[in-house]
Protein backbone atom coordinates (compact mmCIF):
# COMPACT_ATOMS: atom_id res chain seq x y z
CA UNK A 1 0.00 0.00 0.00
CA UNK A 2 1.21 3.56 -1.03
CA UNK A 3 1.74 6.19 1.88
CA UNK A 4 -0.74 8.15 0.60
CA UNK A 5 -3.44 5.45 0.55
CA UNK A 6 -2.85 4.34 3.68
CA UNK A 7 -3.25 7.82 5.00
CA UNK A 8 -6.56 7.92 2.96
CA UNK A 9 -7.77 4.61 4.58
CA UNK A 10 -7.14 5.90 7.63
CA UNK A 11 -9.42 9.22 7.43
CA UNK A 12 -12.16 6.57 6.24
CA UNK A 13 -11.48 4.97 9.65
CA UNK A 14 -11.39 8.15 11.71
CA UNK A 15 -14.56 9.22 9.62
CA UNK A 16 -16.69 5.71 10.33
CA UNK A 17 -15.75 6.06 14.17
CA UNK A 18 -16.84 9.19 14.80
CA UNK A 19 -19.83 9.09 12.78
CA UNK A 20 -20.57 5.56 15.24
CA UNK A 21 -19.44 7.27 18.04
CA UNK A 22 -21.76 10.33 17.59
CA UNK A 23 -24.75 8.00 17.11
CA UNK A 24 -23.85 5.53 20.24
CA UNK A 25 -23.54 9.07 22.38
CA UNK A 26 -26.67 10.38 21.02
CA UNK A 27 -28.35 6.20 21.92
CA UNK A 28 -26.98 6.95 25.34
CA UNK A 29 -28.09 10.38 25.87
CA UNK A 30 -31.96 9.19 24.82
CA UNK A 31 -31.19 6.32 27.31
CA UNK A 32 -30.78 8.33 30.00
CA UNK A 33 -33.48 10.92 28.70
CA UNK A 34 -35.87 7.90 28.66
CA UNK A 35 -35.30 7.27 32.14
CA UNK A 36 -35.66 10.71 33.12
CA UNK A 37 -39.03 11.71 35.62
CA UNK A 38 -41.54 13.52 33.86
CA UNK A 39 -42.48 14.61 37.25
CA UNK A 40 -40.05 14.45 40.47
CA UNK A 41 -39.21 10.05 41.60
CA UNK A 42 -39.53 10.94 45.18
CA UNK A 43 -38.33 8.13 47.96
CA UNK A 44 -38.52 4.62 47.73
CA UNK A 45 -41.85 3.08 49.41
CA UNK A 46 -41.10 1.50 52.78
CA UNK A 47 -44.21 -0.13 54.09
CA UNK A 48 -46.07 -2.81 53.65
CA UNK A 49 -48.58 -1.32 51.49
CA UNK A 50 -46.56 -2.37 48.51
CA UNK A 51 -44.41 -5.64 47.11
CA UNK A 52 -41.01 -5.03 45.19
CA UNK A 53 -39.47 -1.92 44.58
CA UNK A 54 -41.97 1.33 44.42
CA UNK A 55 -41.06 5.10 44.57
CA UNK A 56 -43.37 8.35 45.46
CA UNK A 57 -43.59 11.47 45.26
CA UNK A 58 -46.47 13.24 46.88
CA UNK A 59 -47.38 16.58 44.43
CA UNK A 60 -50.29 18.04 46.04
CA UNK A 61 -52.38 16.96 49.05
CA UNK A 62 -54.83 19.25 49.85
CA UNK A 63 -58.56 17.52 50.14
CA UNK A 64 -57.70 15.41 46.85
CA UNK A 65 -54.08 13.91 46.58
CA UNK A 66 -52.20 13.86 43.76
CA UNK A 67 -49.30 11.84 43.59
CA UNK A 68 -46.35 10.37 40.76
CA UNK A 69 -45.55 6.82 41.54
CA UNK A 70 -43.12 4.29 40.20
CA UNK A 71 -43.17 1.09 39.82
CA UNK A 72 -40.03 -1.00 38.84
CA UNK A 73 -40.85 -4.36 36.80
CA UNK A 74 -43.00 -6.66 39.62
CA UNK A 75 -43.44 -3.94 41.59
CA UNK A 76 -46.77 -3.24 42.44
CA UNK A 77 -49.25 -2.09 45.36
CA UNK A 78 -51.48 -4.41 47.58
CA UNK A 79 -54.86 -5.23 46.76
CA UNK A 80 -56.60 -1.88 48.04
CA UNK A 81 -59.39 0.85 47.48
CA UNK A 82 -60.22 4.23 47.62
CA UNK A 83 -63.46 5.89 49.34
CA UNK A 84 -63.58 8.70 46.78
CA UNK A 85 -62.44 7.08 44.46
CA UNK A 86 -59.17 7.26 41.98
CA UNK A 87 -58.04 8.53 38.66
CA UNK A 88 -54.05 6.96 36.95
CA UNK A 89 -52.88 8.63 34.41
CA UNK A 90 -49.78 6.59 33.06
CA UNK A 91 -47.25 8.73 31.85
CA UNK A 92 -44.11 6.32 31.35
CA UNK A 93 -43.30 2.63 31.01
CA UNK A 94 -46.10 -0.91 30.81
CA UNK A 95 -47.90 -1.96 34.00
CA UNK A 96 -51.07 -3.81 34.71
CA UNK A 97 -54.37 -2.93 36.84
CA UNK A 98 -56.93 -5.50 37.88
CA UNK A 99 -60.32 -4.39 39.80
CA UNK A 100 -61.66 -7.77 41.97
CA UNK A 101 -63.17 -10.05 39.68
CA UNK A 102 -61.99 -8.52 36.41
CA UNK A 103 -59.38 -9.44 34.22
CA UNK A 104 -56.03 -7.51 34.82
CA UNK A 105 -55.49 -4.94 31.83
CA UNK A 106 -52.51 -4.29 30.66
CA UNK A 107 -51.96 -0.54 31.05
CA UNK A 108 -48.99 1.61 29.05
CA UNK A 109 -47.80 5.31 28.61
CA UNK A 110 -50.96 7.68 27.50
CA UNK A 111 -53.72 5.41 29.18
CA UNK A 112 -56.25 6.85 31.76
CA UNK A 113 -58.10 4.80 34.25
CA UNK A 114 -60.78 5.64 36.11
CA UNK A 115 -61.37 4.00 39.41
CA UNK A 116 -65.11 4.08 41.23
CA UNK A 117 -65.76 4.49 44.71
CA UNK A 118 -64.61 1.76 47.41
CA UNK A 119 -63.64 -0.68 44.37
CA UNK A 120 -61.01 -2.87 45.52
CA UNK A 121 -57.63 -2.79 42.74
CA UNK A 122 -54.09 -3.60 42.77
CA UNK A 123 -51.41 -1.40 40.00
CA UNK A 124 -47.77 -2.02 39.03
CA UNK A 125 -45.20 -2.90 36.57
CA UNK A 126 -45.09 -5.67 34.28
CA UNK A 127 -43.20 -8.25 34.69
CA UNK A 128 -40.07 -6.94 32.84
CA UNK A 129 -40.80 -3.37 32.61
CA UNK A 130 -41.11 -0.31 34.98
CA UNK A 131 -44.60 2.02 35.14
CA UNK A 132 -45.23 5.48 36.08
CA UNK A 133 -48.40 7.24 36.62
CA UNK A 134 -50.07 9.86 38.47
CA UNK A 135 -52.48 8.74 40.57
CA UNK A 136 -54.94 11.20 41.29
CA UNK A 137 -56.86 9.94 45.03
CA UNK A 138 -60.02 11.98 44.94
CA UNK A 139 -61.14 13.30 48.35
CA UNK A 140 -58.38 11.52 50.22
CA UNK A 141 -57.91 13.95 52.98
CA UNK A 142 -61.31 12.73 54.49
CA UNK A 143 -61.65 9.40 52.85
CA UNK A 144 -57.95 7.87 52.74
CA UNK A 145 -57.64 4.80 50.82
CA UNK A 146 -58.23 1.40 52.84
CA UNK A 147 -55.67 -1.32 52.34
CA UNK A 148 -55.83 -5.38 52.34
CA UNK A 149 -53.84 -8.19 51.36
CA UNK A 150 -50.51 -8.12 48.99
CA UNK A 151 -50.98 -9.47 45.48
CA UNK A 152 -48.56 -12.96 46.01
CA UNK A 153 -46.02 -13.97 43.56
CA UNK A 154 -47.97 -16.77 42.64
CA UNK A 155 -51.40 -14.54 41.80
CA UNK A 156 -49.35 -11.95 39.88
CA UNK A 157 -47.88 -14.88 37.83
CA UNK A 158 -51.28 -16.55 37.28
CA UNK A 159 -53.74 -13.22 36.41
CA UNK A 160 -50.76 -11.86 34.29
CA UNK A 161 -50.91 -15.02 32.52
CA UNK A 162 -53.89 -14.46 31.17
CA UNK A 163 -53.24 -12.06 28.85
CA UNK B 1 -5.46 12.35 -8.55
CA UNK B 2 -5.06 8.81 -9.26
CA UNK B 3 -8.11 7.12 -10.11
CA UNK B 4 -7.50 5.07 -6.41
CA UNK B 5 -7.42 8.45 -4.58
CA UNK B 6 -10.94 9.56 -6.76
CA UNK B 7 -12.72 6.10 -5.79
CA UNK B 8 -11.46 7.39 -1.90
CA UNK B 9 -12.24 10.24 -1.86
CA UNK B 10 -15.98 9.08 -3.37
CA UNK B 11 -16.40 6.61 -0.16
CA UNK B 12 -15.32 9.23 2.21
CA UNK B 13 -17.92 11.64 0.68
CA UNK B 14 -20.28 8.82 0.67
CA UNK B 15 -19.72 7.92 4.87
CA UNK B 16 -20.48 11.19 5.82
CA UNK B 17 -23.38 11.74 3.76
CA UNK B 18 -24.95 9.06 5.00
CA UNK B 19 -23.79 9.77 8.70
CA UNK B 20 -25.46 13.18 8.27
CA UNK B 21 -28.58 11.67 6.67
CA UNK B 22 -29.01 8.96 9.51
CA UNK B 23 -28.70 11.82 12.20
CA UNK B 24 -31.27 14.11 9.88
CA UNK B 25 -33.76 11.12 10.15
CA UNK B 26 -33.65 10.80 13.53
CA UNK B 27 -34.46 14.26 14.14
CA UNK B 28 -37.34 14.77 12.15
CA UNK B 29 -38.57 11.36 13.90
CA UNK B 30 -37.93 12.72 17.23
CA UNK B 31 -39.69 16.02 16.27
CA UNK B 32 -42.16 13.90 15.29
CA UNK B 33 -42.13 12.20 18.38
CA UNK B 34 -42.25 15.84 20.72
CA UNK B 35 -45.64 17.02 19.14
CA UNK B 36 -47.55 13.71 20.37
CA UNK B 37 -49.98 13.87 23.18
CA UNK B 38 -48.92 12.30 26.01
CA UNK B 39 -52.68 12.37 26.84
CA UNK B 40 -55.63 13.18 24.63
CA UNK B 41 -55.86 16.65 23.17
CA UNK B 42 -59.37 17.22 23.11
CA UNK B 43 -61.74 19.40 21.14
CA UNK B 44 -60.65 23.47 20.58
CA UNK B 45 -62.31 25.51 23.25
CA UNK B 46 -65.39 27.78 22.03
CA UNK B 47 -66.12 29.78 24.82
CA UNK B 48 -65.72 33.53 26.29
CA UNK B 49 -63.61 32.06 28.89
CA UNK B 50 -60.46 31.79 26.98
CA UNK B 51 -58.43 34.10 24.55
CA UNK B 52 -56.57 32.29 21.51
CA UNK B 53 -56.58 28.74 20.53
CA UNK B 54 -56.93 26.42 23.46
CA UNK B 55 -57.80 22.19 23.87
CA UNK B 56 -59.35 20.29 26.19
CA UNK B 57 -59.99 17.21 27.07
CA UNK B 58 -61.60 15.98 30.48
CA UNK B 59 -60.14 12.72 31.68
CA UNK B 60 -61.87 12.14 34.69
CA UNK B 61 -64.88 14.15 36.43
CA UNK B 62 -65.91 12.46 39.52
CA UNK B 63 -66.36 15.29 42.40
CA UNK B 64 -62.27 16.82 40.90
CA UNK B 65 -61.95 17.45 37.76
CA UNK B 66 -58.94 16.42 35.83
CA UNK B 67 -58.29 17.75 32.26
CA UNK B 68 -55.71 18.06 30.01
CA UNK B 69 -55.19 21.47 28.46
CA UNK B 70 -53.23 22.55 25.52
CA UNK B 71 -52.64 26.04 25.43
CA UNK B 72 -50.51 27.54 21.61
CA UNK B 73 -48.87 30.39 22.24
CA UNK B 74 -50.45 33.34 23.08
CA UNK B 75 -53.68 31.31 24.26
CA UNK B 76 -54.61 31.67 27.92
CA UNK B 77 -57.40 31.24 30.25
CA UNK B 78 -59.36 34.48 31.75
CA UNK B 79 -58.10 35.45 35.14
CA UNK B 80 -60.19 32.86 37.04
CA UNK B 81 -60.18 31.31 40.71
CA UNK B 82 -60.84 27.63 42.16
CA UNK B 83 -62.90 27.52 45.10
CA UNK B 84 -61.48 23.72 46.11
CA UNK B 85 -57.65 25.09 44.87
CA UNK B 86 -55.81 23.27 41.54
CA UNK B 87 -53.28 21.81 40.86
CA UNK B 88 -51.30 21.95 37.37
CA UNK B 89 -48.68 19.29 36.40
CA UNK B 90 -47.01 20.67 32.65
CA UNK B 91 -46.03 17.69 30.82
CA UNK B 92 -44.95 19.59 27.46
CA UNK B 93 -43.79 22.97 26.57
CA UNK B 94 -43.40 26.77 28.30
CA UNK B 95 -45.58 28.83 29.46
CA UNK B 96 -46.76 31.16 31.83
CA UNK B 97 -49.07 31.20 35.18
CA UNK B 98 -50.07 34.65 37.34
CA UNK B 99 -51.20 34.76 40.43
CA UNK B 100 -53.01 38.35 41.07
CA UNK B 101 -51.02 40.97 42.68
CA UNK B 102 -47.69 38.49 42.13
CA UNK B 103 -45.14 38.68 39.45
CA UNK B 104 -45.46 36.41 36.30
CA UNK B 105 -43.98 32.99 36.26
CA UNK B 106 -42.73 31.13 33.54
CA UNK B 107 -43.60 27.43 33.70
CA UNK B 108 -42.05 24.52 31.55
CA UNK B 109 -42.43 20.66 31.27
CA UNK B 110 -42.01 19.03 34.57
CA UNK B 111 -43.06 21.93 37.05
CA UNK B 112 -45.98 21.34 39.29
CA UNK B 113 -48.18 24.48 40.13
CA UNK B 114 -50.17 24.58 43.47
CA UNK B 115 -53.18 27.36 43.30
CA UNK B 116 -54.62 28.10 46.53
CA UNK B 117 -58.53 28.23 46.95
CA UNK B 118 -60.12 30.83 45.20
CA UNK B 119 -56.85 32.64 44.29
CA UNK B 120 -57.31 34.93 41.09
CA UNK B 121 -55.12 33.39 38.42
CA UNK B 122 -54.34 32.99 34.56
CA UNK B 123 -52.00 30.18 33.07
CA UNK B 124 -51.43 29.55 29.46
CA UNK B 125 -48.35 29.06 26.83
CA UNK B 126 -45.65 31.79 26.42
CA UNK B 127 -45.26 34.19 23.38
CA UNK B 128 -44.01 31.65 20.80
CA UNK B 129 -44.51 28.19 22.78
CA UNK B 130 -47.44 26.10 23.47
CA UNK B 131 -47.49 24.62 26.49
CA UNK B 132 -50.21 21.31 27.83
CA UNK B 133 -50.44 20.60 31.56
CA UNK B 134 -52.84 18.42 33.14
CA UNK B 135 -55.29 20.46 35.68
CA UNK B 136 -56.33 19.11 38.74
CA UNK B 137 -59.50 21.05 39.46
CA UNK B 138 -60.19 19.72 43.32
CA UNK B 139 -63.97 19.21 44.39
CA UNK B 140 -64.87 21.09 41.52
CA UNK B 141 -68.40 19.23 41.13
CA UNK B 142 -69.10 21.22 44.00
CA UNK B 143 -67.45 23.65 43.98
CA UNK B 144 -66.85 24.92 40.21
CA UNK B 145 -64.47 27.41 38.69
CA UNK B 146 -65.26 31.12 38.68
CA UNK B 147 -64.68 32.86 35.98
CA UNK B 148 -63.52 36.90 35.39
CA UNK B 149 -61.95 39.41 32.72
CA UNK B 150 -59.81 38.06 29.70
CA UNK B 151 -55.99 39.25 30.11
CA UNK B 152 -55.73 41.19 26.92
CA UNK B 153 -52.90 41.25 24.49
CA UNK B 154 -51.94 44.74 26.73
CA UNK B 155 -51.59 43.09 29.88
CA UNK B 156 -50.32 39.71 28.49
CA UNK B 157 -47.46 41.39 26.52
CA UNK B 158 -47.03 43.82 29.41
CA UNK B 159 -46.70 40.83 32.26
CA UNK B 160 -44.36 38.84 30.72
CA UNK B 161 -41.90 41.80 29.45
CA UNK B 162 -41.25 41.80 32.98
CA UNK B 163 -39.88 38.69 33.29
Amino acid sequence: MTKARAVILGMISTVIFSCNEKNDRKAEIETSEKQEMLFPKGDKVANDKFVGNVYQAILSDDGTRVSNVTFEANGRTNWHNHPGGQTLLVTDGVGYHQEEGKPVQKIKKGDVIKIGKNVKHWHGGSENQAMTHIAVSIDHEKNPSQWFEPVTDEQFTKEISKK
